[in-house]
This record gives C-alpha cells, sequence and structure tokens, in this order.
C-alpha cells in the first residue's frame, strides 16, 4: 500500500474530502458535551450511495475505522470520531425521492433534516410522527440510527414503529435492501429492525422508506398543571395513564427546571417546590379528552390552567421547550435519559431525590411523563464530567434498572453508556449482540469503541 | 454417549417426554397441509422453563434437531417435525403471570391461547391487539415466532407492535431477557425485534411481556358492499384508504370464495362474479366513519349494507369468516399469503387473474385489503401440491415481488416458501441472515431446513 487512506479517498472523490483543521475539528464532538481524542484523518461529505460505498471500500480495504453521521446532535458521543478516525457523513444526501399519501409511505435520503421532510410532507396532508425536541436540528438518518423518540411518542410511536424498509451500506461496500414497501411482511429474519437504533455500528443508512400517517384533523387543547412537588405531579401523571386517556403530550418539570426556564424567559417565579405537568390532546375528541384528563390532575392535587387556543397552547408549552437552554444557564450538563414503566414514574423521582443527597449533587430533570422516560440532567461545572457525577450517574443507571427500566429510552449508548451496557443486558446478551455485530462488519471498522465498550468493572 | 438422546430426556424429564405412535405422528404436520417425512424421535411437552433448557441441553450435547411448537396452526409448515427431530411442545405453558393495566403491559407464558389470554384481559379492560384468524386455537408464543397479523391490524397493528419482552432459551440451553417493561428504550441492539417472526430458527421464546390496549369503547359498525368484480372491489379499498378513513376491519372476497361461502352457509347464490368487501368502523367516531367509508364504496360502484348492530354486524362478518373451512369445500388447498403496497391491490388482482389464465388454474383470494395482505388460495386434488401448482405459486410470488411486495405478509416461510427467501431478500442478504442464526445456534440444530433453505434453482 503505497497511498494512505486519505490520498485514495481524495482520488476516489475529489473535493468531497474535507481534510481541513476545521472541518476535521467540528466532527470530533457532537451535542452530548463529549468530544472524541485527538483529530480524524478526513471528513467524507458523501453526495450518493456511491460515495458511501466508495468510502466504506477504502476503508475495509485499509482497516480504517469510520464514523457514520448525520447532523451530529446526538446526546451520547455516538458521531465523535478522533484519531486516525474517518467521519462519513451523509447531510448531503437529503432528497425527498417518492412520497404517496395512498400508500402512507415516503422514501428518502438519510440526510434530510426531520422538520424538513415534515414540512414537505404536510402539502399531500401526511406526516412522519417521530419528533424528536431536535426534529429542526436533526437527520431522519440519525432518527433511525438512534431509535428516536419525542415529545409525541406514547400516542403517536417512536422511529421503530414507523420505518418500513431500508438501503443500508456495510462495511464491506456491500449495498442491502431490507424490508418491504408492505405494510405487512415477516419474510426471514427482521434486520429493519435490527438497524433501527443501531447507532452505526451495523452499517450506515443511505435510504429509509417510511410509514406515515395522515395529519390530525381538528384543534389541540393544552392543559399546564402545577403540583406542590415533583412526586405529586409524577403520581398524577400515572394516574391519567391508567384513566385510560391518551394525551398526545404529557411533559413533566420537576421545581428546578421550572424555575431555571420561568427565569430564562422571564416569566414570574413560581413557589418553591412547584413542579409542573404539560399535557396537550389532539383529533376529534380533544376538548372531551382535555377536560376529562382535567379532573384527574385536579383530583391528583394539581391546579389546572387548560386552553383550546393554539398560540396560547404554545405558550403553554413554551416552557417545555425552554429546557435545554435553561439548563445550559446553570452549568455543564449531563443529559440523562432512563426510562421505567409508567407507574414506576414516582418510584423514579424518589430515587433520583436520594441519588441527589447521597450525593450532594443537583440533578433538575424533566419527563416524557406519557412514556415513562426520564431526562436527569447532571449539572456541573467546567468541560469534563467529573468522577463523582458519573458515580452519582451509575447509581441513578441501577436504580432504574431496578424498577425494571433501561439505560436509555431514545438517545442511545454511543460512547458516554457504553460501561454500563453489560449491566443491562447480562454478559450473555452482550457478548451475542458483539457476535452480531460481527457478522455485519467482522474487522469492527464501524463505530469501533461505541456501544460495545469492556464492561464496568 | 452410551444413551440414546430419548433415554437421556426421559431421565431427566420423565413423563414429559411421549415416544408413543400417535404422540410423535400429531407432531408431522401443522394446518398447512404440508406434513414432514417420517416420524419425530420424540415429544417433549415442557412444563417450564428449566424443562426447555434441559431439553435444549441434551440436545446440544448430541447434536439432535429440535422443532419447537405451540398450537401447531401455522400454515407455513414451520412447526413440522420429522426422522430424527424432537418435537418441543410449549403448549402446557400457558399461565398469565402477571396482567398490569396502569402499566398496559402482561406478561404470560408461550403456550397461552391468544383468545384464552384476551378473555382473561378483558375483566381489566385491556387487550392484546394481535388478532390471527386463528385466535381461537393458536398460541401467543406461536404468534410471536410468526409475527402474526389477523383482521384488525391495519388499525391496532401487528405482533411486531405488540412486544416489549421476551424471554429466550438459546440453542445451548442458555436464558435471555431480551428488552424491557417500559415502553421506550434503545439500549444495545433490538434483538426482541428480531426474535419477532424468526419462526423458531433463533431460540425458544418461553416468556413474553406483552403491550397491550384499553378496550375501544362504543358500538361497532359493519358495512358489507357488493361489487360486479373483484377488480372494482379492490379500487374500492384503496379509496378508502386514500380518503383518509381507518377502518378496524376492511376484507375483501372474490367471486369464488363469496360463492363458495354461500353455498357452506346456505345463504342466497349471489350474482356471478360478484365481489364483496366487508368493512367495521370502531370507537367513539364510528358511525360517522361508516356513513363517510359506505359513501366512497357507493362512488366506487359498490351497492352497501350497513348495520350498526352487533349481531347483524357479526352476520355480515361471518362470510369471511367461513372462509378456511369454504375453501375445503372445494378440495385441497395451499393457502398463500403475498402483502403488496395498498395501491397495488388492484394491480395484484389481475396479476392473480393472468396466473390462473396462463397457469389453468383457480385461486380464489381473500385479502386484508385496509394492509395489503391477500390469500390467495390454490385448489388441487389429492394430498400433495402437485408440480404445475407450485409454479403457478411460483408466478404469483414473483409477481408480488414485482409490485414492491413480499412472499409473506403474516404466515411466514417455514418450509413451504424457503426455496423462494433468496429470490426476495437478494443473495446477500440471505447469506448475512444465516450468519446472524448461526450466532444463535451455531451447531444449526433449532428447526433446521426450516426458512433458510438452497435458493430456488
Ligand atoms: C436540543 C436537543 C434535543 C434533543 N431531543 C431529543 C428527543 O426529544 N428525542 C431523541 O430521541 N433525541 C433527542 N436529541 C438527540 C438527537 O437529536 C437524536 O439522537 C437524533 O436522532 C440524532 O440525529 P443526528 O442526525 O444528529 O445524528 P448524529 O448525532 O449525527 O448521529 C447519532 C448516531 O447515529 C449514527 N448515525 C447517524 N446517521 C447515520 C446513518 N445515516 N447511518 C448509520 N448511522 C448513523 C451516528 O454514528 C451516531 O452513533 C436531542 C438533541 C438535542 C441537541
Ligand atoms: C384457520 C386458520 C386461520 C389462520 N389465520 C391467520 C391469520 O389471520 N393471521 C396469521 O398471521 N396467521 C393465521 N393462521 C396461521 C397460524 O395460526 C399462525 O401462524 C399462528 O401464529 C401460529 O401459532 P401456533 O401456536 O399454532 O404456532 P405453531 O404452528 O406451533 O408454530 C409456528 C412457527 O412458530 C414456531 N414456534 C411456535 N412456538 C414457538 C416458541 N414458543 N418459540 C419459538 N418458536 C415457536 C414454530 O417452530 C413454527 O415455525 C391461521 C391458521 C389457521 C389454521
Amino acid at each position: 500500500m503505497t497511498d494512505s487512506v486519505v490520498d485514495r479517498l481524495r482520488a476516489a472523490l475529489g473535493e468531497r474530502v474535507d481534510t481541513s483543521e476545521s472541518g476535521r475539528a467540528a466532527m470530533r464532538a457532537d451535542k452530548s458535551g463529549h468530544a472524541a481524542d485527538g483529530m480524524p484523518l478526513a471528513v467524507v461529505h458523501a453526495a450518493s450511495i456511491a460515495d458511501v460505498q466508495t468510502t466504506m471500500r477504502i476503508a475495509s480495504q485499509t482497516g480504517t475505522p469510520v464514523v457514520p453521521r448525520g447532523a451530529g446532535t446526538g446526546l451520547a458521543g455516538g458521531a465523535n470520531t478522533g484519531t486516525g478516525e474517518i467521519s462519513l457523513s451523509v447531510l448531503g444526501m437529503d432528497r425527498i425521492l417518492e412520497v404517496r399519501p395512498d400508500d402512507l409511505l415516503a422514501v428518502v435520503e438519510p440526510g434530510i433534516i426531520n422538520a424538513d421532510l415534515n414540512e414537505a410532507l404536510a402539502a399531500d396532508g401526511v406526516w412522519w410522527a417521530p419528533d424528536p425536541a431536535s426534529r429542526d436540528i436533526a437527520t431522519v438518518g440519525g432518527n433511525i440510527a438512534t431509535g428516536a423518540g419525542g415529545l409525541l411518542c406514547a400516542k403517536y410511536g417512536v422511529v421503530r414503529d414507523a420505518v418500513l424498509a431500508l438501503d443500508v451500506v456495510l462495511a464491506d461496500g456491500r449495498l442491502l435492501h431490507l424490508g418491504h414497501r408492505s405494510v405487512k411482511g415477516v419474510t426471514g429474519l427482521d434486520l429493519t429492525s435490527l438497524f433501527i437504533g443501531s447507532e452505526g455500528v451495523l452499517g450506515i443508512v443511505v435510504g429509509a422508506t417510511l410509514k406515515l400517517r395522515r395529519l390530525v384533523p381538528g384543534q389541540v387543547h393544552t392543559l399546564a398543571a402545577t403540583f406542590p412537588d415533583v412526586r405529586a405531579a409524577a403520581a398524577a401523571s400515572a394516574a391519567v395513564t391508567a384513566a385510560g386517556i391518551q394525551p398526545s403530550i404529557m411533559e413533566l418539570m420537576d421545581a428546578t427546571c421550572l424555575a431555571a426556564a420561568h427565569r430564562l424567559l422571564g416569566l414570574a417565579p413560581m413557589p418553591a417546590g412547584a413542579a409542573q405537568l404539560t399535557v396537550q390532546t389532539d383529533g376529534p375528541a380533544a376538548a372531551a379528552e382535555a377536560d376529562a384528563i382535567a379532573d384527574v390532575l385536579r383530583a391528583a392535587g394539581g391546579s389546572v390552567a387548560a386552553s383550546g387556543d393554539r398560540a396560547e397552547g404554545e405558550r403553554l408549552l413554551a416552557i417545555r421547550r425552554a429546557m435545554h437552554p435553561a439548563m445550559l444557564t446553570l452549568g455543564t450538563t449531563l443529559i440523562e435519559d432512563v426510562s421505567v414503566p409508567r407507574s414506576r414514574l414516582a418510584a423514579m423521582f424518589d430515587e433520583i431525590a436520594r441519588v441527589e443527597r447521597d450525593h450532594g449533587v443537583v440533578i433538575p430533570t424533566v419527563a416524557h411523563a406519557g412514556d415513562g422516560n426520564l431526562h436527569p440532567n447532571f449539572i456541573f461545572d467546567g468541560p469534563d464530567v467529573p468522577p463523582q457525577i458519573w458515580a452519582a450517574a451509575d447509581d441513578l443507571f441501577r436504580a432504574a434498572l431496578r424498577l425494571g427500566g433501561t439505560l436509555t429510552g431514545e438517545h442511545g449508548i454511543g460512547v458516554l453508556k457504553s460501561r454500563w451496557l453489560a449491566a443491562e443486558l447480562g454478559d450473555d446478551q452482550w457478548q451475542l449482540q458483539r457476535q452480531v455485530k460481527a457478522v455485519f462488519d467482522p474487522q469492527n471498522i464501524l463505530n469501533p469503541g461505541k456501544v460495545f465498550a469492556p464492561p464496568a468493572a
């Protein structure tokens, strides 16, 4: 081998290979706050499936690690690229290839931004339901690779429920078509599902056939309910689920979050300790459902403000949407992502309070209460997560597992949570999953060191 | 090895090992009409996870093939057990271990019959949505292993949408817990989804955590619409989907099916060539949706009978439910199961008519029109599928693939369709799927010869 990897990439792909200092530095990190050590070899800005195949052929011939990348908005460090690695960006592959409202499907390239896709689909009266809070900045391919969730997913499902077929490029450059255009199909093993949430360790998603929904008719109704403490708010959200009413959105903010958001938005301060549930209903029965939910929330001790006006509803939800910037005002943030059965939400908040006491840390927490997914935010000073924060996070993860929950409801394992993976999967399953990866990527060049790293001692 | 496999099984499991002639003979076939060559070694009636593990340990130590079995109602020959093989039945493991209406989940053993489970769940106001027409006789474990669909699945989803976690025993006897009790979770690779529809080739499902729904309130509304021919009925069903209305059930019967069902039930004969759509709506908007659908069906040339009465609705649906026995009155039946995008349903019926003409065969067809899944029935004399029927089926399968469809929407590959698997998957994916199986079952003792058999020449 006389040519370097970068020479070979450049010879094959020309200007689509970026080796500039700034171009490479930008690929070291995602939005987790964590960055890879060192600098990537090069960034490939793929414009076509053929570009992705060429990159993977050169990478596999030279044994060079490749990190697939969408918009880099991930919160687990999955797209972080470091020394000796190629960053393979599919952000430029952003076309909508086909929309079929009659079949409720669309065929897209992976780099399209979630919100851009939905804006285009609206013209046909359809939408793709997964709606991460990052929908304005994250790619559909990244959503698929992380198995993203969002605010609406208790009612309308997560990515796993919204993909019919995938085109993927394997580590050796081969292109495979997984799944089918029909809504039903059980031919062979379900590799489409296996790819969803696989965080770039099995192959590169270069095309997707998405399952769409019709736009929901009618006016949304919004409720904001204030509770004396977070435990009461969590119990109230469980009571809504137990009452059999399905809101489209049900978000919970604890006192610290709520206070920070109010400060950021210049709103009047809330009573000390107060927590809030923000609930939205939609569809033909939206008004009646909002009334029924208001009754449940009041019976659970909440003080409820309701609105059937879209603008006023957006104002109530804006407080929840301000969470991410509000947290940044408090310090550096490690955003966690545990998920528990809905009935255990209050118990999980008890555990968070215990971890705060035991470790002397503050953990402002928001939750997608409709599906039991919590985002505890660990706040600290300086750029790197200090050991005592990891110790507190470790305690929190194990508490979630004891409650029948999981390490990550929607953000993925990436680099930041790989040391806890075996604790959740068990050693046998952890080994088996690594062997499954090896079938797709025998040289271990796809996102090595992510997801599957040796378990914590 | 001095003891035989059967001796070792008996020593470990006693009376739960059946070696009687009749007991073994009963395991040679499922409901596909196809039977395995020769006789199984023994039938193990597992009563516990430990029994399943013991069986698999003995099987792997002796290299003996094992065929997992639920109720044996499969239509692809997947549970058929022949010479030198152990039939491992989990039908006796039929307990409901936990029902949590607040978390909308239930934990069950695999052998419970789908209808029995739903009867028990109704007391808590919840149900498990997958509803194969065989719900009164098929197991939940079998439903999971085949990725079963049913009449209601266009609206309420298939098995793939209704499982949170699985306990599985691997070929070597190890027990793994896949998935979690929380509704969301993206920890590691999604092996739960990989197991759904895996037809017993990856492991034995010994426990399942199911995702439930609340019972749908209100009265169902039923429509029966008659069309001059099947193409018109298919186009009408596509028009309903395209109009954005979601019926709970939308079943299509072609003229031969309809005539046979009328004969069997002693109803007045229909006009020659007439085809029928049976549509049901449910939920709070059932009446309004039924009216809107009736308009679409009339505009598409249908003559519509409607009823908001449950008993009358059941009478209209009884004609569809009589299909399986009605077909048996015509001869031996090979029930096929192709699925196409909904907009291609009429085109698929054109292809079926072409195959009938080209091969000189009759193919009465019913379809789950709401999701594009067709069951063409090949009728012939005698016990075995004659070569000209397979040639016609081959032609039909390839037509479905050309229309963007799949070989099997819900019944699976089993033995009967394994020779077409590579045609749908492509050689690369077919090889890769076999390698994935080998990770779980390196000795190839789990359902060998099923699903993955050498491709057709
Ligand atoms: C403010 C904010 C709010 C957020 N809210 C949510 C939320 O509500 N729900 C949620 O689930 N997430 C949320 N996220 C996290 C993030 O936006 C999601 O994980 C998103 O799906 C990542 O998409 P991306 O295009 O940025 O992927 P990237 O960050 O570029 O990559 C993420 C992972 O996927 C892999 N990957 C990306 N594209 C491909 C591809 N084409 N093929 C193979 N692998 C690929 C990468 O290797 C990496 O492992 C939020 C992030 C921010 C910053
Ligand atoms: C009249 C009739 C109507 C039908 N209608 C439908 C329909 O509407 N929709 C539909 O999808 N199917 C239908 N079927 C087919 C059949 O009922 C389904 O495939 C059902 O899911 C099989 O369940 P079972 O318990 O009988 O499984 P079996 O027939 O015993 O096994 C089926 C396959 O699953 C494997 N298996 C079974 N249990 C396990 C386990 N615990 N672990 C691992 N592998 C296992 C077997 O090895 C085999 O490969 C129908 C069948 C009949 C006879």
